[in-house]
């Protein structure tokens, strides 16, 4: 399978976020891209740079003004006396109490970072804003290459992008990839799915589609109510509007393993199928694995290739998608055995 | 003037908070109260130690799943393995994202802290609740000398109240004093009207009373496109509902002085009397003064009681309630330079 893969994410290397007050090293570190990057090329999978996507991409998913604070925010915030090193978020609109005319958009970065970030996860230094655009670009490269007849494209994002909203980021995220490559997909007309497999709910991806009809989003993850992200990811958010009946969380306990996973994936696949997408994007964490240091899930490296081959069974265009997975050791074989898994059940490879 | 004061706010000893990243140590500190009463002694006026007040009173302008977490919050925290020693969120909701049907409340106590808490300066420990219950009770009693027919008493309230929301800390405050003496006021079918003389928007009270017109806010501030608390404070938030045109913010420039501070409460007292209250309630920061630290506004000493004056020749039945102001060493002065030119502008003091 392509993969897409770019070095531009080196430039972002978070240092720290907070863990119930405490400060701890952040674990989304350039050394997972690599460990993916390398386990995939031994394994025989071929690796290309994408080309720069420009805005307009990134821009069908994300606001304006989100964008504009992004792209400046880290020289902004150097110029603040006694400022951290990297921009973090202390203060927050909390906004069950913000709405029209109930509050409003302030002019400084502090301001600004608090109401455009959920969590102290998503530092943004000099080098966020290219890695980030980066990574939109692997997933916009990949989405071309199944849009001109490839059966499906890996693209390794780095940051990840799931829990980033339309104007907010969040765990480690700033540009949503999966939304972007979804975007792509529907914008002309096409009916598309995304399948999020990350250990935790895909809260942005829900948030940018959850009035959209022609976008079905679904997501398994460890139940949040005491798991990260907390606020999204409940069983009874089924989408508003237009897109109400087109979003399915399948919130699971902690400790799920393969067994009990695969027969959550199978309930998540017939809610898909009724949907009938002409396109699957799928939200890659590879967090779920039993060794992960965020202990939601327990899946074993031989569950990620069953799990990979229940999805290629679909048979469906897909665009794979990087989101979490921390480096475990195990990390680049998780992805190669849900690729080996996705590959052999898909009617579009030759082994398939 | 009668003062009441609680000795047990000394319990309540924040030590961090997060300025622009960088954790500093809180100035919301024991000494504050301290400062204040030992000035208003001096001055003369009697102190009393308010009786307790049962939650009634708070549980009227509170949800009861926040207090719920106030009460238990430092307990449930400290049993998370490596947590921090106080109560500090660090994943909020940001909830322009979250509404009926769009996500949850989470059941642990990391995801109810960043429900319940808009910023990082509003850590719990074990002594919070309790000083939190003795400021209200500080209210509360004040608020029954002046239904009992004294012209006016001062609640000296550590921690302060006025940036909590009905279900939300902030900005050092946990219960929002103000709001539970409004509410006092207000329950049995009196117009009452809060006048908010901080240095920072009142926001809390403005979100509790936003849909009420029975309850007039109105805030003199500094402008929060650039000062916490950023979201709230904008001159186009006036209610809504029933409450639309019983709210008024009036965003003042950084480094306003004397005369344009009185130029607005003309205009603020205008608006007030066009209300007709049978009561008032003064959200009484001093922390617009020159020296103060967060350097919003250049009130002098001498312009406390200016501002004093103005408010108490309104002649209403008044609780005034502590709200911010940080220890300069001219803090306790301020304090007695708005007594003095209350009581001497105010008909139900004999200098008045």
């Amino acid at each position: 399978m392509q993969i897409l893969y770019s070095d531009a994410h080196k430039a972002h290397h978070p240092q720290h976020f907070v863990v119930s007050g405490a400060r701890r090293p952040s674990p989304e570190v350039p050394s997972r891209a690599e460990s993916l990057l390398s386990a995939a090329r031994a394994a025989g999978h071929p690796v290309v740079e994408p080309a720069p996507c420009g805005l307009g991409p990134i821009a069908a998913v994300h606001s304006a003004e989100y964008l504009d604070f992004l792209a400046h925010a880290a020289e902004r915030w150097a110029r603040i006396e006694g400022a951290s090193p990297e921009v973090v978020a202390n203060v927050h609109p909390n906004g069950r109490t913000v709405g029209p005319g109930r509050g409003g958009y302030p002019a400084n970065v502090v301001g600004q970072a608090g109401y455009h970030s959920a969590d102290t996860a998503c530092p943004i230094s000099a080098g966020t804003w290219p890695a980030a655009q980066a990574a939109a670009a692997c997933a916009v490269q990949a989405t071309t290459l199944v849009l001109d007849g490839a059966p499906a494209a890996y693209a390794l994002c780095r940051p990840p992008g799931h829990h980033a909203f339309a104007d907010m980021a969040g765990g480690f995220c700033f540009l949503n990839n999966s939304a972007i490559a979804a975007e792509l997909f529907a914008a002309p007309g096409r009916r598309v799915a995304v399948l999020d497999a990350d250990v935790h709910h895909g809260n942005g991806t829900q948030g940018i589609f959850y009035a959209r009809g022609d976008v079905l989003t679904i997501s398994l993850h460890s139940d949040p109510a005491r798991f990260y992200p907390f606020f999204w990811g409940y069983a009874e958010e089924r989408g508003e509007g237009a897109g109400l009946g087109a979003n399915l969380n399948l919130p699971l306990p902690k400790g799920t393993d393969d067994e009990a996973f695969l027969a959550a994936l199978e309930r998540a696949l017939r809610r898909l199928k009724s949907f009938a997408p002409e396109a699957l994007v799928v939200a890659l964490g590879l967090d779920a694995h039993e060794d992960d240091p965020f202990k939601g899930m327990a899946i074993t490296t031989a569950g990620f290739g069953r799990i990979g081959a229940a999805i290629g069974a679909l048979g469906l265009p897909s665009v794979l998608v990087q989101e979490g997975g921390y480096d475990t050791g195990r990390l680049g074989e998780n992805l190669v055995s849900f690729l080996a898994g996705f590959e052999a059940a898909h009617p579009g490879f030759p082994s398939g």
